[in-house]
């Protein structure tokens, strides 16, 4: 794996390089991890990668790894760049053969998300995008329970992703990670629903296999003078005819990273946050509540959910373990592809261009529903 | 106290009883209890009545207790019929010169309301309403942070109300409760929303001090064949620029009585939820999340919230003890106006004719928006 | 009902009194409230008694009462006082040919429990002891849980009652509550153990239908200069084989009344805490964890539990409907006697003068365990 | 790093081998994984290992690794057999001047690890042992507050440790992690109290900085059959005067592993659980109870507890981030030795031989207490 971004300073760089780790299958080989040949060659140096390694810039790294004989070249990019940056550098990876797995969201906005799908699927490359909230064990349980009917029809959902830490004026004291993120040139035209409503909105549809069709967004900046959105309110229609809510607040004062949903369908519920990741609560018409837990053999557990844990019941995994589980997967159908053999279900359960380009459609139609008087976006199909 | 409604099989009405006698400073005295003078001499002689103080409806109860000697006749009517008999029977009561305590809503529709304050305003006399969940202490507790600037200004506010008894056709089983409140004609013109999202408005106001100015509202019904909405989802304008959502939900299975509350202002928030009301959650920018509890000393709670516990903390009071502040308020301002004296600002703290009108304004503003293709609807002021 | 003890300032007897009331079966008439005859007609007239039913101490109470006609005179008597004064005024009561019903524990010390356990047998009396932790609906689901053997043998049992109230000196403050439970004169030999441990103790062997057989008891005293112990922990062995542990302790800095259980069987286990009353958890060795809740007709509770629910599952009830309980079933034990009919089961599910004798048994064990250097102390039979 | 242990089917193994690259310090360069060569070599294989680097036992592994260059062959050995082979594979490698990480429990008995002790000391090599509990950050927060005086002087504690999985006799089916944990050939003379029972003993006395002087221990095997204890309570004086509970229990059905531990001192307590172990419960004399978070700047957590935290608040970290830290300070000790300057105080708090010692001597006390009559036994000082 070859790195682009992720230098010294960085947050979700380390978080990538500690999940491609985790499980021992993937090697970082390579990176241009800052905006300049010296930075970059820094951080290589502390992440004990030999110095021909640290390139200077992403096409740089791309160019010389390409000429490497197959057998020494980084297998696949990862991209923790800024948001702006997502777009650029998976293309060049592709073009140049390389598989990618780039942070969310996919692209600066929805134009490029759908170049780039039409990229992936040109090359026939493998393409990843850490929605790492997916990755969470109790998630893919949902996901299970769900499909296999165990709810019945879905008629409401609720998502939020509460988060507190931009309730005051951050990004004026210098502090990186709000800089960016409140900044549209960097972020995109959404600030808290790009940062955070898209694993919110992905979260959602990947749980309940269904999609957003019309949306009612109402969209604020309470801080004064920041630039984007810091809180978002969006009533939602489903495709199958179930309705939603989905908010996202980055001044929630006092929240942490609140990620959570509840799903109720016609004999059954969900109920899942990210604070307490391993623990699913499922809600029944006519039974007591279950607490279904990860590791856990009592709760009968889907094959699928059991791939994703490394622990028995009661040792928590957390965060960077379903980040891991992200990597995990794409490296194993990365592996199966090197094997020639089709990949299975476990194995390609991991969010990809199409999620990107959902997510971009999100982003885009929250902004058109906020500017209109009308109640109803419907969202286009794409 | 005189009680119309709450024969054998009702439920609020006892409710009402035990909230009544839980401090010993109201008695039940009489009562048109049923819609037969049979049935409600029954359910007098339950409740260890005379046989002629049961009455064989309201009218009757109000004339004869009218032509009691005034040391012996009821001081005031509790009113605990289905909706549509309310105002009927507080009107005929204040006519009559009697207090009244009524169950909500305060009406069948909003002229009515309108039309009852009026009376209530012409007579001089007490109208309580038992929005009880504001007489939670915790609650009560919640409004004093609010209104001594502990939060600053309020930013956005989510209350939801959850339930999930009605996710099947039930009233199709003959269970009473279920049929009245999904009969338009004894319920009134919305269905989930004005049996249960109403108390999520009036507790959102209650607490905040702030008023909805404008919304956007979802309402839904998910059970075939039934009349009135189940479940509805609101956006929210409130009259200082805040946000808000308000969604309150019958057909969320699982969910039992789920009322909850989340507030969030430039340096603080607040999380409150009814299954566990005796906590108030305080969330800061930059201390730790704190965990006031009813009854603490250690959380120096107010005078007010003081006044509406009767137990040290950690001996949980509940729905009745809340339900019970709300009498015991409405009978301290009763008696201080027998004393001749001004009620206190303890005292008067219980929900009137003013959070009945608020209430019905917004079932009907709820109505209209629902129709409406435009995104937010003003609420007009009355 | 007439009342000994629980005047102004007094806190367990208004409890005593809101318990009784709270199901509208029994009526306050007569009470001895207060040490002197001015204080008690003061309470009397709090409590809107008659002049002429408050009386200056219990015996003339008992006497007086005893002279009125038997339609007017109260039934039963309810202790409220110190604890020193228990069995004096059970005795009188029952000589006189009262029922009783006593705050707990039943008497001073063992030998006088044994006495009054004589006496109630020889008058065939109702004697009722407020060990209310009992009352909680959840208890009884619990019991009745184990009773069935859905949990099979009973291995280990962890019963716990912090308190933190007394960390500090609080008894030289002038508190009244801390200075007769710190002063042997009016608590007896026990101090935490006697006020609180007891009730870990009945709790535990009334949910488990298990008895002690001996224990190895820990007492401590850290507050300095205090007489009593405000510390303790116990191990157990319980007549069927099992092991258990038992610790009670009113220096736990922040506790509130956080009486909990654990039980673990061969195939199941059960948790239970005070403060949020209204959820029993169940373990099991091949499920999930299943959340049982009070009212709640998803969870089949038996009917012995639901006959002591008044409210639908999420409308919490607490201390005072547990307490309420023990005087409801009480009160329809009482019943039954005046209708000459055999009181149910579920009638008589209250906690009798056998409870009595077993919790001044424990606590005499308690203190002879403590003072010996042997592990085991062997309960004897009584 | 070279391994010893930890093949195919091991559970142990993993975790170490995950805890020790997260942080990307620590390289597995080698190992001795199974009790033959050639299933030594396949989990080689499964590891990325050459082939040249798997070793058929730790004696071949050591004396081979110890005969290539300084700059080739592996700085430390990690140790994660069964209990039997803690010391001698320990011992070896030590006397091959190899620095250690074992699992716990240092050795197979008491003797052993004072002998363990010795060598430590005279080789001058650094000894880590995985008392993994220890590394999580609201631990060492924990830590922190007590030794700066937050609480007071401390009173009582609980330390718990309930698990489920051995209620049956699991050990029959050939299951292999019951296998060797209740045969006292290879666990050594206790069951349920050296596999998690010595957890408890060195999680509360690293917390409180306090150690047990007396203890009264009651072990008892329930599942039929069983060679060694499956439920072990225990009472405890400690250092200071402090009174304390340590029970543990790998019968008690449903629970995972629970781990956790209540402390009370003089103004203050603190409550921590290890299935939710980013959140740290802090009680108070006279404030409200407050909510610290592992990442979170609100909480001003110390700078040793954030030098063990990978994620800002809210991105949960778990049993391999805590497992981690253990390796991480180890590894940065071991990298100061290099470097040839004084380990940081976060740098050296990592569990030592003398914690191994720490914990021999309870399980033999336990032993010998659990035999005596005597109520306490007195550890001897060692």
């Amino acid at each position: 794996m070859g790195m682009v971004g992720g230098g010294r300073d960085a947050f979700i760089g380390q978080v990538h390089r500690i999940a491609a780790a985790i499980d021992g299958q993937i090697e970082l080989v390579c990176g241009a991890f800052s905006s300049t040949a010296e930075k970059s060659k820094a951080s290589a140096k502390d992440l004990f990668l030999p110095d021909n390694r640290a390139y200077g810039d992403y096409e740089e790294m791309i160019e010389k790894e390409k000429a490497l004989p197959e057998d020494q070249r980084m297998d696949f990019v990862s991209i923790v760049t800024p948001n702006h940056m997502h777009a650029p550098v998976a293309k060049k990876a592709l073009q140049a053969g390389f598989h990618v797995m780039s942070d969310k969201p996919a692209t600066f906005n929805l134009e490029e998300a759908l170049e780039l799908r039409e990229l992936v699927k040109e090359t026939g490359l493998i393409y990843g995008l850490t929605h790492n909230y997916t990755g969470y064990p109790m998630v893919k349980e949902a996901k299970h329970m769900i499909k296999t009917g165990q709810l019945g029809k879905i008629r409401k959902v609720v998502v939020e992703y509460p988060q507190g830490w931009l309730a005051t004026d951050l990004e004026s004291t210098g502090q990186k990670q709000a800089g960016w993120r409140t900044d549209p040139k960097r972020s995109g035209a959404c600030g808290c629903m790009g940062d955070i409503g898209t694993h919110a909105e992905n979260l959602m549809e990947y749980i309940t296999g269904l999609q957003i069709t019309e949306m009612c967004a109402d969209l604020t900046t309470f801080v004064e003078g920041r630039q984007l959105e810091d809180d978002g309110n969006v009533l939602l229609k489903l495709n199958n005819g179930a309705k939603g809510i989905l908010h996202a607040s980055q001044i929630s004062v006092g929240e942490e990273n609140g990620l959570n949903i509840r799903i109720y369908g016609e004999c059954g519920g969900l109920k899942w946050k990210q604070t307490e990741p391993n623990t699913l609560e499922a809600l029944w018409l006519d039974k007591p509540v279950q607490i279904l837990r990860a590791g856990g053999n009592h709760a009968n557990l889907s094959e699928s959910t059991l791939a994703n844990v490394r622990l028995p019941a009661g040792h928590p995994e957390g965060y960077l373990e379903a980040f891991g589980n992200v990597y995990k997967n794409f490296a194993s159908t990365l592996q199966a592809k090197l094997e020639g053999r089709v990949p299975t279900e476990t194995e390609l359960d991991f969010p990809t261009i199409d999620d990107g380009v959902r997510g971009m459609a999100f982003l885009n139609a929250l902004l058109k529903s906020n500017e209109s008087d009308q109640k109803w976006y419907k969202l286009p199909t794409i």
